[in-house]
């Protein structure tokens, strides 16, 4: 990135060389992250972000299509960023039915083509769960939607899953789906859109014709190379790496005790455990390993500062309390053994002591 | 931008201290921009860029506002991320009127007072034209605005102007200011806009609660505090600076002859010179002069590509020849008067060859 903010300064819109050397760049980046995906580059827009690509896929699908009677299908545990544009559908008279998980968290495919309509013209599903990592079934449900006798389209929130499981767009089957950088180590600010060829997709940001005319807005060409570079730096073997980490981390933390794997019994991302500490505050338990240098969440970074217990982990039937009581674990591609070994002393000396405490602290009515 | 990737990486929305950190950092950010603009911080909210920023203040407000007749004016020569968003509006059925702007490129004050009608509720004017560097009355627009009998949203689209001439939204009274940071040689991908309290601004990206939720996406934390940093940078000096290198530039091309300065008899930013050069293809120089590494452009770059002619130089009355054989000039704060000069000797040369070239070819019908 800080090279390529100095190598690649121009405007890539602008007809002069260092203009034209910058578009090179974008263009190379496009092809390249493109190539990741499976797809074209002509099928990549980027855009600011996980957020903007979500909103982008629906509205630029949604409201280009021709009504008046228009429906969509999602799941209740998509990302605020689904949900929240569903929601605002809804208020342009958009019919939307959000569909249940099971107590893994899965989508039942079955449940969807049940809830298909005539006027049904776009599902989004997300590839894996921002909070649990738990994997949806995209390609069956793709198949499914194919078998619909109608044209649904289908959008997958992709941004969770790019760089911790294989993605192919051809063999998943989707229309859209979306990318994010920050979340592969790449800055903020950059994110894209696989666009099928052929979609009908509308741009919702109006301006210059730039990323033809699906995207107006000076391209953010260092961030394109830094994402590119981020994706060029997912392999196979950070795949592997993230199952070592998780598995040694789940078998000891699992020991302890009274300790449960949300979504468990799902196929799940490589690289995030989700567990419910019995008796624990999970507040607490973020704010005593956070004073020991370790960062954890206890759920949506998008909708944190928020007092709810996370709505993904109600949806999988976990009461008030359970969901009060889990906490999000996420390895990096940077994390070592060394590192996950130090995180699984501090989790069993916290959560002890905080059992310890919230013991003596319950009064006893005996 | 390059120390913030690496100290602010956390995520401002998470409550863990990495994201703390990040979040002082994003803060601090945000305070500076607004001192900058005399805004207080919570008025200020980050965006992706100058396009997301004028999309967001038209969109934000007018869709916000109760209809069914919503009425909104803006001039001919706004920037595209304007002009196409008030041709969506229309689509979405609401009334717009374009008003003209006279010979200098002036939007006249008069003309927007006699358009109002009773469902007027938004004007959009730039506050510097980003082709001319043409400076809008705006002060004069919003008292004219104040006085009219009803509110009246006032959105200035202040991309272009900051940092070449002094801002305040308090003296210029506008409702909605858009920013953008790499104009003033911060990195792309990331801008922001000015939000008076008070005004009934709704996000127009869903998701997340970011930015008192006016626009959901994580934040991009490096961007905002190379803006800052960009924004702290900015000073009167860099203005005088510019006004010498325009100066001795200017008088320079005048002395050529069959040489007009576009706008020129307008106020206008202290780094812009678009000039008219008679007998001469603007397309022509700006190759000449990029075989020689400098950088100019024949219109904007958020419309090139196109063939036609620049639309801000013919709703100033130049005919389609003379809007071909114009060019823009823009002087950052890095160049030195030397390299003024060398743009000087070789435009001077350019020009001659190619009014020479295009004498030759012309036939001779006598």
């Amino acid at each position: 990135m800080s090279t390529a903010l100095r190598e690649a300064f121009g405007n890539a819109s602008s007809t002069h060389q260092i203009g034209q050397a910058a578009r090179q760049r974008l263009e190379a980046a496009r092809a390249s992250i493109a190539r990741f995906l499976h797809a074209s580059p002509a099928e990549f827009v980027f855009t600011s972000g996980g957020t903007e690509s979500n909103n982008l896929a629906i509205f630029g699908l949604v409201r280009n299509l021709p009504g008046p009677k228009k429906h969509v299908i999602t799941s209740i545990t998509e990302h605020p960023s689904v949900l929240e544009a569903c929601r605002q559908l809804e208020y342009e008279g958009v019919a939307v039915t959000y569909v249940g998980v099971n107590a893994n968290g899965w989508v039942d495919c079955g449940e969807i083509v049940r809830q298909l309509r005539p006027e049904t013209v776009l599902v989004s599903v997300m590839h894996a769960n921002n909070e649990t990592g738990v994997l949806q079934p995209i390609a069956q449900i793709a198949e499914a939607l194919r078998g619909a006798g109608q044209k649904i389209y289908f959008h997958c929130d992709g941004v969770q899953a790019v760089g911790k499981v294989p993605v192919d767009v051809e063999a998943l089957s989707v229309d859209l789906y979306s990318v994010s950088a920050h979340k592969i180590s790449a800055p903020k600010g950059i994110g894209g859109l696989y666009v099928r060829k052929g979609t009908p997709l509308r741009g919702i940001q109006f301006g210059g014709r730039h990323e033809r005319e699906r995207r107006a807005g000076t391209e953010n060409v260092p961030g394109a190379i830094a994402f590119a570079r981020a994706v060029e730096l997912c392999d196979r073997n950070s795949i592997t790496h993230f199952v070592n980490l998780r598995d040694q981390f789940e078998s000891e933390m699992l020991a302890l005790g009274e300790i449960e794997i949300n979504g468990g019994a799902a196929p799940r991302l490589p690289n995030t455990s989700n567990l419910l500490f019995r008796g624990v505050s999970g507040e607490g338990l973020l704010i005593a390993l956070d004073m020991k240098g370790m960062a954890v969440s206890t759920g949506s970074a998008c909708s944190s500062g928020s007092v709810e217990p996370s709505p993904v982990l109600l949806a999988m039937g976990r009461s008030r309390d359970e969901a009060r009581s889990s906490v999000r674990f996420s390895f990096g591609r940077d994390n070592s053994r060394a590192e996950v070994q130090a995180l699984i002393d501090a989790v069993r000396e916290c959560v002890t002591r905080l059992r310890k405490t919230s013991r003596v602290e319950r009064p006893v009515y005996a």
